[in-house]
Parts: structure tokens; sequence; C-alpha cells
């Protein structure tokens, strides 16, 4: 398989190992908000929220600004075409290692 | 977005957040394997390695079958299909909030 930056992805899949994390995302994919409102609308303390936007700030998946006493989150730079791929090429090889297995229990039967 | 088991994202993206655990499917993806053979190849401990076939077990994404004193691992029976298209909605998203933008920009300028 291709070598990506495997410390790009740990960091990557982990920020997306969360629920709230992913809610996050698919909130900001909708308009950017800031981090008191997505705090309330995911009914998490301020403090909560305020961890897993780093996690996603550190990620490259977010990207906040504060103006004035409010900070915004809106979508960081960083795009998921790469672990998309990675997915693409697991899921041709776990296709292929099945299609094999078939084959094996066809001659033998 | 569609509503998927979000508590099968969160455990099959967890695993897939540890550069060995990628590279133990990638390797289960070429063949079948032994714990100790990826413990080896890894050069990680035998309890290091079992610790991460646990995981890729418990998401779903490895079955092992002991034989004699042999524990053999091999690709599981869960695929990772609904974890791409997951990103594969993201990604349309990002693309139309970052056109969006930038038809902002246009008009502004």
């Amino acid at each position: 398989m291709v070598q990506y930056s495997q410390a790009r992805f740990d960091t990557s899949f982990a920020a997306l190992s969360d629920v709230t994390r992913r809610g996050v995302l698919e909130q900001l994919g909708r308009s950017d908000t800031s981090i008191s409102e997505l705090a309330c609308k995911f009914r998490m303390t301020l403090t909560g929220m305020k961890k897993h936007v780093r996690i996603l700030e550190e990620a490259g998946l977010v990207a906040t600004e504060k103006v004035g006493r409010v900070r915004t989150c809106r979508l960081g730079s960083r795009q998921l075409r790469q672990e998309m791929a990675w997915l693409a090429k697991y899921q041709k090889m776990w296709a292929a290692r099945f299609d094999a297995l078939d084959e094996l229990l066809e001659e033998m039967t």
C-alpha cells in the first residue's frame, strides 16, 4: 500500500473516533458555529466542547477565530482524501481476500 | 447526514488510529498471519501485539483462531464501507463549503 503520512492518519482517525467530534464536523459543514453554540447543541459543558474542538483543530479539520469574546469554528483546510483512499484500498484488498476464500471453498466442495 | 451506528464508527475509527494496527490490516490483506509472526514483523512484544489484535478483533476487522499453540489472524468479516461513505459525504460537504467561500470572496473583490 502507498505510504501516506502515518502520524497524520493517527491524528485524523483518532479525531473521527468520537461521535461528538463527527457531529461537530457535520454541523460546521452546514454553517460556521461558535464554541458556546456547539456546546449548547451537543448538550455539553463549554470546557468539554473546547477539548473536542482542540483535537479537531490539531488534526487540521477545524479552524477557529476569536473575535471579541466569541470564538467561531469553521471547517479547516485539511481534507480527508488520503484517508478515503486508504479505506478504498482496504476495501479492495478485503474483497480480493474473500473472493480467494470463496474460490477455495468452491474447489473443496 | 445519514445516521450510521455511531458506536460502530467510534470503534472502527479508533482501531484505525494507530500505525501498527493499520499495518496489521495491510499484512492480513496479503496473507493470514500468526500473532507471533505479526509481533516479529512489527518489532513488538507478543503482549503489545496481542493488545492491538484485540482492539482490531473487537472492531470486527480481524478474526483469530487458535490451532494448537498458534493463534492465526485473518481479516474479519466487517468491511469499512459505511466509514468510506461517511468520509465521501464529508468531502462533498467540505468542497461545497469552500466553493461557497470562494464565491463570497469573488463577490467582495
